[in-house]
C-alpha cells in the first residue's frame, strides 16, 4: 500500500499553486499540509489570501488553512514532499533553502532547470534522471532532501513523443516546432484581454530558448557515475512560440528528421507512439495515464478544447502524422499546459520518486 | 488619366464577393456594373439577395442593383473587367465561359491556378507573368479577354517576402511554414463557433498542398516564348495550416534556407525586405501600398488585430527576423487574408493589367 | 435499490443527443439500449454516424452500437424510458408515436411544451406536475407510456429561483430578464464563428416568447382533477435574449417585483434561495445536486466559465442579490444550458418519475 | 472658416489618451500641441513612453513629441483646448489646476461629473448645458478657461435615444437597462484574458450607480439663472452592467416606460429616433455624424462588430424596437465606447464649444 504523504505547496496563491491544490485535494496519496505564499498573504486563511481562478471550486480542506511564508520551518518541516509553484524571481533562494533543510522539493520554476546537478524531469520521458539524487544528497549532506524540477510546459509536450521516437529509432537530427500556447500558461492576470481577443501574439518571452535547450537535457542521459548529465549534441531544435486565445492546452506543429536514414515510416512511427509505455505506468503511479501518448486518427485533431483533458490532462495527444516534404515526418501535438505541463508533472514526479524509494 | 473601368462581380453575394463590392465601391477607377450570383439570388435587388457581413455598411450604389445569373451576357458583356469570387464547385465552367466571351477575368477561385496556360499572379510578386496573356489570347482567338487567377490567401502572404529575398539573394532551398489562419478565410457560415471558440483547429482542407505547389509557380518564371511557366524545382516547401479564433489576418511562422551559402545576414535580409519595391508601385497603381512589406521592429509583432490593416490591407507585415538554429533565418509574417489575400489581389492585378495595357 | 433502466435516445447524433449519451454512460441507473437518428445515420455504428463534439471522449459502449431510425419498435420497445433530443421539425410526430406505443418519453423538444395535457417539468421546480400522467394514460389508453417535456434552457434557469421565491413569498407580479446565452444552445454547427467572435447577437429566434410563456405554465399549478394546468395569470414576464461568445452557460440579469408589499428583504430572499430544497433531493435522486441553488457572495459571480459546472451542471447559481431601483430586487443567475438546461433535465425528470412510481 | 485649435492631451499614454491622439491626428481643426503623462513618462519621446494599442498605427506627428508632466505650464499654456484622459485617482487635482490656469478643459474622468457647477455633456444630447460656462468663469475669475466633462461610456449610449424620446414625448418614468460592455472600456491591461475568454463577468465596479445618476443630470436641465442643474426627479433608472468578450462597442438591452399614457407607439418612437437632429449637426460640427441615431430594421442588429463604426463611431445604433410586456417599449442599443463613449465625446464637445463661441 502506498503511504499517504504530507505535502506542502510554495506559491500556493498563484495559478500553478492553485492547480497543485486542486489536483492534490483529490489525490489519494497526498494530504495538503502546508501552504506558503508571500508575506502579504501569510497569516490569512487561504480563501482570503487568494483569488481562486480554477473552474473547479476551491477544496473545502484549504479554505481555512492559514497561509505561511515560504520558509523551511514549522509545518513545512513536517512535510514529506514540497511542491513549488513560485515565480522565478523568488524561487532561487527559497527552493535552495528548502533542499538544504532536507526537504524533497519538486519545483515548477525555471531557476534550477539548467543547473548541472539538478534533474530536469518530464515524468513520462526521463524518470531515469532521478538517479542523480544520491549524488545531490552526498554533495549537500542530506539524507532525505533533494531538488528536482519539471520542464517548461511546451518542452514537456514536445519531448514526450520525441523521447518515444528516440528510444525506438535512435537520435533525431532536427526538430522544428511552432507552438500555439494557451493563455493560462502566463498565469494571472497574465495576458491582457485586449492583447489576445481576436488576435495571436507571436512572441512569448524566453520560451523559445527554453524549448531549444531543455529538450537537449531531458532527452540526454545521466553520465556514467550519475553525477551529471550528458546533453544531446547532435540534435538541433528550432522553436517558435505564439500565444493564442485558448484557455488551456498548448498545440504544436512539429517536423522532425531522424539521424538514421532511411527514416522510419509513418506507420512505424504511429505504432511506436501508440504503444509507448513509460516507467510511471510500469510502477503503477496513481496519476500515470493509461496511454502516455494518444494518437488521434481524425484529420483535424488534436484540438485544445476537445483533447486537453485526455488522460485527465496527463496524456499527450498526437495527430496528423504525415510525411514532411523537407524533413522526415510532421505531426501535431497537444499538452494540457497546467496539468502535465506544470503542476501535474511535479505530482507525477513525486509519485515516481516515492515508488523508486527516494521519498521515505 | 486612368480610365474608369466597368466592373462585374461573380459570386457577388458570398464573402469574397462582398469584399470585392466593398473595395470597388470606394475605388476611383472602377464602377460596379454587373453583379452575378446563383439562380436563387438572380432577379433580386442585391440587398435582398445577400446577408451582408462586412463591418463597413453595404454601399448604397449596390443596394437596389438587380443580381443576375453568372452568364457572360447582358451587363457582363459591357464590363471592362470581371472579378470572380465564385466557389470552386461552379467556378470552372463559368470562368472559362467568360474568358471565351472575350471578357478579362480575374479569378479568386482555385480551379485554374494549376493550369499550365493561366497566370497565377500575386500582384506584389510576379506581375511579370501577365506577359503570358498574348499567348492565351492567340490560343483562344480573343482580342480583349483573358483569364488570370490570384493565389490562395496564405500562399499570397508567404510569397511576397520570399519573392523579395529570391530577387535579392537567389534561390531558396527550403521553406518551412506554419500558419495560424483567420476564420474569415473559410467564408460564411464557414467555421462553426463551437469548433473555434477557446480552440485551434490544426487542419484546413487542401490548404497545405496549395501553399506548397502555388509557391513554386509564382516564384518560378515564364518560359522563353512566354507560352507557359517554369516552376521552381530546387525549392522545397513544407506547410502546416491551423485555424485560430481570429476574424481577419493570417499569421505565419516561417523558417527558410538559402541555396547560396553563406546565407545573407539578418541585417541584409531586413534591409531587402524594407526596401522592396514592386511593379505595382512603379506603375502608380491606386491600391499599391506605400510599402509592399512593412518590417516591424517590435519583438511581439506583427499581430493580426493590430497590423492586418497596414497599407489598407495591401501590405505584408514581417517581424521577428532572427537566425534559425536549423535553417538560416526565421520570421513571422501577417497578411490580411480577405484584402491582399483575396479580393484585393484581384483588384490590384486588374490595376496592373490596365497600366500594362492588357485592359483596353 | 434502484432498478437499472434501459434507455433509448432519439436524435442521438445531435448535440443534445450527445449530451444524453455522455451523461447516461456514467449514470449508475441507466443503460443505453437504443440509439435513434435520421434514416441517413441509421444502420451505421454510432461512431461513424456522428461528429462527436463533447470535450469528454465518446463512451466506448456506444461506439459500435448500430443506430436505428426513430421508430417505436425493436430495441426501443424494450426500453424502460426514452429520451428525445430531436429537432422540432421532426419531433412532433415521432414523439407522439412513441407515447402511443406505450413508451415513457422525456422530450427536450419544444413541440408539446404548450400542449394542455403534457407536463412541462423543470425537475428542481415543478415535479408535482407529474401527477397529470394518470390522466394522460387514461386518455390514450396506456399503462406504461406517457409524454413529459422539459423546458427551454433559459426558462429552466429562470424558474428555479423564481419558483423558490414564489413558494416562500407568494406570487411575483413582474419579472424582467435579459439573457446572455452560450453558443452551445444553438446546436452544431449552430452559430457561425463570424457572427459571434468579438461580438454579441441581440436576438435568438423564438426564445423570448418561450421564456415569457413557459414560465407561466411551470410556475402555475395542476388543476383540481389533475387533468390540466392553471397557468399564472397575474405575473408579467418580459424577456430579452442575447447570444454571447461563451461555450456553455446561460447568464441572466433578472429584476423582480413581488405581489406582496412590502417585499421581502435581500437577506430574506438570500436565505430562501440558499435553503431551497426540492423533491428531487428529498427522493434521493442520483443526479439531484446537493444545492439546487448556490448563492454566490462574491460581487462578480456567477460567471459562466467558473460556475457552470456547479453541482455537476445541475445547480443554478445566483449572485449579486441587491435592491432594484424600480422593482424590488435584482440578481444574476447562471444555468448550464446543456446539462440542467437540456439533457440533464430530462434525465433528472426520469429519475423523479421512477422514484414516484411512474416508470415501472 | 473654422480656426485650427492647438490641443493638449493629459493622460496621453493611456488607452483614452491614445484614442484622443488617433482621432485628433486626423482632425482638420485640431493640431496636437502638448502631451502630458506621469513623471515616469515625462521627458521621453511619445513612441518610447507608450505601448500603442490602437489598430490604426501611431501617427507620425507624435512619435518624437516629448511627453511632459501634467502641469499647466509651457506647451499646455499655449493650447486652445486640453483633453483629459487621466485616471480618476489623479484627475481631480490636475484638472482643477488646468481650469484655474484659464485653460478650457474637456475631461473624460469621472471626478467632476457629479459636481454641481460642472457641466456633464453628451454632445448629441445636452449641449445646452454649455451655457453654465459663464457662471463657472465668473466664479473662478477666468476669461478663457472652463471645465466640462463628458459622461461614462454606457451612460452616453443610453441617454442619446432617451433624450430624443424625452424631447418628443415628455418624461420617462422608468428605465431598466442591462449592458454588455466591451473590454476596451476597462483600459489596458484592464481585463485579464483568463477572466473574459469563454466568459461573461456580471459586474463592473461603480458602473451601475454612474449610469443611474448621470442619466438624471444629463437629461435634466440648467436652472433658471444658469448657475446649476435641475436633475430629473421623476425618472427611475435601474442599471445592470456586464462585461463581455468584445473588443469595442457597448450593447444594451433597454426597457422604458413613459410618464405620458397612453405611451407613444413603436412606430412613433421609431420615427422620432430616425429623425432626431441635434445641435452638433445644426452647427455643422466636423465630427457630428450624419445620423445621431441609426435605427436598424434587421431583427438581429445592432451588433458590436458590425455596427460600432456607424457614423465613424459617433452614431448610436438602435434596433429591435418592440413592445415590452411590462413597460411600454423595449429596444437594443449600441455605442462605440471609446469613440462616442469617451474621447470622441470630448472632441465633439470641443467642436460645439468652439462653434458656440466658448473657445476663442
Amino acid at each position: 500500500m502506498t503511504k499517504t504523504l504530507k505535502a506542502g505547496i510554495l506559491g500556493a496563491t498563484g495559478t500553478v499553486g492553485q492547480r497543485f491544490i486542486s489536483l492534490l485535494s483529490e489525490h489519494p496519496h497526498f494530504k495538503i499540509h502546508a501552504l506558503g505564499a508571500s508575506p502579504r498573504s501569510a497569516g490569512k486563511p487561504y480563501e482570503r489570501a487568494t483569488k481562486w481562478k480554477m473552474a473547479k471550486a476551491m477544496p473545502k480542506e484549504v479554505r481555512q488553512h492559514i497561509v505561511k511564508t515560504c520558509d523551511p520551518r514549522d509545518e513545512f518541516l513536517e512535510c514529506d514532499v514540497v511542491f513549488s509553484g513560485l515565480d522565478a524571481d523568488v524561487a532561487g533562494e527559497i527552493e535552495m533553502a528548502f533542499m538544504k533543510a532536507n526537504i524533497p522539493l519538486f519545483s515548477n520554476a525555471k531557476n534550477y532547470r539548467t543547473h548541472p546537478e539538478v534533474p530536469l524531469i518530464v515524468p513520462l520521458t526521463n524518470s531515469s534522471h532521478f538517479d542523480l539524487i544520491p549524488h545531490q544528497r552526498t554533495k549537500h549532506n542530506l539524507d532525505k532532501g533533494f531538488l528536482v524540477t519539471n520542464a517548461n510546459c511546451s518542452t514537456t509536450g514536445l519531448v514526450v513523443p520525441l523521447g518515444a521516437l528516440q528510444d525506438a529509432f535512435g537520435p533525431l537530427s532536427k526538430v522544428m516546432v511552432t507552438t500555439m500556447q494557451a493563455i493560462s500558461g502566463a498565469g494571472y492576470p497574465g495576458v491582457a484581454s485586449l492583447d489576445i481577443l481576436d488576435n495571436v501574439v507571436p512572441h512569448i518571452g524566453g520560451e523559445e530558448p527554453k524549448m531549444e535547450w531543455e529538450t537537449l537535457k531531458i532527452l540526454g542521459s545521466l553520465n556514467k557515475d550519475k553525477s551529471g548529465f550528458d546533453l544531446l549534441t547532435n540534435t538541433k531544435v528550432s522553436a517558435t512560440c505564439n500565444r493564442v486565445p485558448v484557455i488551456d492546452g498548448h498545440l504544436m506543429s512539429v517536423s522532425i528528421e531522424f539521424a538514421r536514414q532511411p527514416a522510419p515510416s509513418v506507420e512505424e512511427i504511429t505504432r511506436v507512439l501508440e504503444n509507448y509505455r513509460t516507467e510511471a505506468q510500469e510502477l503503477g503511479c496513481y496519476s500515470a495515464p493509461e496511454h502516455a501518448i494518444i494518437v488521434s486518427q481524425e484529420e483535424d485533431r488534436p484540438q485544445p478544447r476537445l483533447d486537453r483533458d485526455n488522460g485527465n490532462g496527463y496524456s499527450v495527444t498526437v495527430g496528423r502524422i504525415r510525411p514532411c516534404p523537407i524533413f522526415d515526418v510532421k505531426f501535431t501535438l497537444l499538452i494540457h499546459n497546467t496539468i502535465l505541463g506544470a503542476a501535474g508533472s511535479g505530482i507525477l514526479n513525486a509519485e515516481i520518486a516515492q515508488k523508486k524509494g527516494y521519498i521515505v
